[in-house]
């Protein structure tokens, strides 16, 4: 199957597999006192920054989870867009597990505006209302859309000045550390983030997300959160070789900008077909496209995608680190025939 | 390093890790609907019974609260040995995450007898009173006991009179069935049980475990439990390639048989040290012993364990599924100089 | 001091006071295995049917969180305005203690129109998505406007043809009927609702609020949720005494239509003074208006009220049971003066 | 009914009524910004010390998960008897509301000590154990037996010296103070309590218990997680004149004495009946005793109480603010005629 559905169709990384086979040799301590551990945490300093504190976890979904649930208290709720994935694809995850009510806000293009935080701030300390604490915002947001790094230091500015926090989701960060040629911490802990979701298992790995706090102090009793919802790995050295596999020798960075450059390949394509319109500005590794159903329905046995909107039709497609120029030329050839059979 | 302190100290099983090779071809639909759970799905359910309802998680952890929250609403609790991993290793994870509160009762051995239930129950139907749900045990215990079909039978058998459930943390079930002689079926599901956490993970696994509800009709909505829970995984075909490869040709029994038989030949080489004492039955992949601390100080080093019992200075060594005879050689030849040394 | 601040500010009815020393007598079995409270559950049932199970709580937002607790699961949501109480007034309540996470829709002058409903459930049955399971509205609503009985039967509609259930905040439940002409079945059982947050501390109660299930069978162990969420009362009888004396003679109903008289007579009033807008339609108890800041703050002082919406100055005056012509002949006569003053 | 079932089956105080009925005036600031508030606040601190911090709330059970959950985060557990009302009688609200996991333990006659607490912290620090973080004791106790001040003082002085804190269960603190001859600031602050649910419906109120946290700074953000629990009253002023009828003049003391003193006499009566034993020593309000059942059948009718134990049959007779010299003459003399007839 070459999908365009979403970017963990994909399997992981060659080197990726190789790094947990080497992995397997001998004993080792479980739960994360072991050398692969050590290695991916000195790895992610290097990328975040040297206050960085990273927690290995299973998912994205726990990222957020815990990440989220570390920096609010029960009554403190997280501002976020209302197409965010926390809201929309979590099962409730963030009020349930973390324990954190969500504020949501309507978007351009799925990104959040300073000027929108403040208005929400009316009753800070009143008893009965809860209480904004953090902003949450995904980079890429679930709409291929990416914040600059000003952007993200306007969001931390106006949070900070408030006295909150900000999250970014990065179950997409790679792509969007290559869409804004910025580096990790660049567009996170020097632009002003406070904690960020890190995403590896789009990015190649087979499974591993981390859970990075920026700057120091950060939460007290991090560990027992992680272990409290099973999200601590006994054979961790496992998720620890994916990590350093990624972050070595910039890994991650190439497979970032070969998804990115396979998705505006595909817009460019597409972009020529007179029937569909692209609805989203393309600026990572997703293509957002509006088409007559019977073409999507024509293309779509052979090349797999999502539709993301059914009561407009618009349609999603990803590309992933493993999407090939010959994914794409096929894919976008189907579309062309398609397009000129309903034409 | 060779170790014994704990049997997740070992890398995955080879077998495993080609299977997960094997399964990095192409794009595979994410979140399950993949071939490779399908046969995973398949060959759990070929274990435990037809109606079998299998869900992969990522730990242990998660399939104990996952099943526990499941089978209980918030005012339930679940009837547990004062020793069990649920209660003690945990991180109050049932608490607060399953939301059921722990009734923990001192056992034999680690081992619950259906006498102790019936007294927990005067107050079923009291509505100040937690109400009595599940009965919940380890097999093999956290003693490294085994309670035989038998056994196993009886609690299902006072549990039901009673109108509760019984779960079986299964986080060793392999070397219970092994120990035992008995199928994985002969020892859940036809013995009565209503649910497993079936570990896979100290088995040989890179990590997967699964939670298999044994009855139709099964908890509703475990989907949606499993996904707020953050134990989801996007790209699980790679868990599943894992069950796959432990299931098919009796790995998983191989690999248990192999762990229990190691335990007995350690047990057998430290029984002739008179400063040693066992202080449990060896019946599957653990050894619990007495010994002079400076004797265990002396051997650590080379061979890492655990104390279990500071205040007694009991230890355990656990044997997995690739423990050499060459590493209880050393590990016994180790102990028989130390002991010799300090005598 | 005379407000018109909030319907809390005033006290309990002499009645309701009479009828709890009248209770004060003798000992009484506790945790409502009294009479009075059999005298209450009989006297609900007699205004909400035959087949209401009212269950007596301290307050509103027990009330609230109790009865959308019992109605969902974990990953189930509940549907309502976002200027609910609910959402904006509960610490977050609903989300930690009810575990439902809530989906907030914009409204016309605070009420839910039925068309706003089936755009949300695109994704029922969707194991990422939170599941919708409920709608909750507020009758009288936070803006002091009334769904009629029709209004109430169409939400209804549109939820049961859709798998859900409808439950009212009737916090202001009297001031509703009273509004509309309807009994409190009409208004709710009869008119399609499952489930009501009775509320009658504002309707001249010391405090006291009825959860009451409406039809059969009700959520399954709803006596442990009650204890659990430390809603159960020891001395239930002084609870009940205070229903019992609202209820009978329908107090209940010239409390509220007291209440709402002032309310329209204050608004009427207010009308006739060319600086003010009432800025809602005057139909239970409240009167909302625009006024200039130093007109609102000149009367403030000797009649308290709140300030609504900040960025706008938009007021809330709310008329209680206790309200007299006088006061509302003095409030208007202040704005009166101010308006003159501040022409 | 005159009963001996629960000092829970008595009315409220003719003084606290009043003071309600006096409370009952004009319009007064709701949610506690109200006069009798701040009167009652400051009794409290008049009675507990200058630092304690008062929050009012409906029931124990709110008391205690109040209390526990404020001084707890999730992973942190809480040590207590296990025969505590906490442990059994709650529902299970402490581990689904507070959050907390309760580590339970024998007791001699109902009281902890101190020497049982080290024995629980082997694994403090270790991210697998839940961490003790509180030890809670209830004073009086479960049993009827009173924590000296030198008792408390060594549970405080253990508590604190490994990092925890202690709260105290008052629910029948007055009783406990007649008890042991101390103010309610030596037998807590002074004894080195760090929290105290303090109990005053049992002491004849009608409805009102006080969590009081002892030491500067508290728990923050405490009142949202008042408010978030239902535990706010709107009209706090009724609940706040109860405990100003209460506090001034001492008349919980004389309550509580009068309470302690009918057990005494009943205690005195009933040592003289060869066929019933009393179990436990009588220091408060409570008197425990073995009776032939049959001797237990005859005199229950007319005066009801519970039997403590079913396996037993020991039975538990309670007496109140309102128990009368007649009362326990009365049921004295039943329990002679029924043992006399029964010989």
């Amino acid at each position: 199957m070459r999908a365009f559905a979403s970017d963990n169709y994909a399997g992981a990384h060659p080197e990726v597999l190789a790094a947990i086979a080497e992995a397997n040799v001998d004993h080792a301590v479980s739960y994360g006192a072991d050398p692969w551990t050590a290695r991916a945490n000195e790895l992610i300093r290097a990328q975040f920054g040297a206050q960085a504190q990273p927690w290995l976890v299973f998912n994205g979904t726990a990222a957020n989870v815990l990440s989220l649930g570390a920096l609010t208290r029960t009554w403190e709720c997280v501002v976020t867009p209302e197409t965010s994935h926390l809201h929309v694809d979590e099962a409730a995850a963030p009020e349930r597990l973390a324990g954190v009510k969500l504020l949501t806000l309507p978007t351009e293009e799925g990104k959040l505006s300073p000027a929108q935080i403040e208005p929400l701030l009316a009753r800070q300390g009143d008893e009965h209302a809860p209480q904004v604490r953090v902003v949450s915002v995904a980079n890429t947001t679930e709409l291929g859309t990416v914040y600059s790094v000003a952007e993200i230091r306007a969001l931390a500015d106006v949070a900070h000045a408030n006295g909150l926090l900000l999250h970014v989701d990065g179950s997409r960060l790679a792509n969007a550390a290559v869409a804004t040629g910025a580096s990790l911490a660049e567009l996170t802990t020097k632009a002003g983030a406070d904690a960020v979701s890190f995403g590896l298992t789009k990015n190649g790995a087979l499974g591993v997300e981390v859970v990075v706090f920026l700057r120091d102090p950060g939460p007290e009793g991090f560990a027992w959160l992680r272990k409290q919802h099973a999200q601590l790995s006994s054979k961790m050295r496992f998720q620890a070789a994916q990590v350093v596999a990624l972050l070595e020798d910039d890994l991650w960075r190439r497979s970032a900008a070969h998804a990115n450059a396979m998705a505006a390949a595909l817009a460019q394509r597409v972009a020529a077909i007179p029937s569909i319109q692209l609805t989203r500005p393309v600026q990572a590794n997703a293509v957002f496209a509006l088409l007559p159903r019977e073409l999507a329905d024509a293309v779509r046995p052979d090349f797999p995608f999502y539709t993301w909107d059914e009561s407009t039709g618009e349609v999603r497609w990803m590309c992933s680190w493993d999407t090939t120029e010959d994914d794409v030329a096929g894919f976008a050839a189907a579309l062309e025939r398609a397009a000129a059979a309903t034409a």
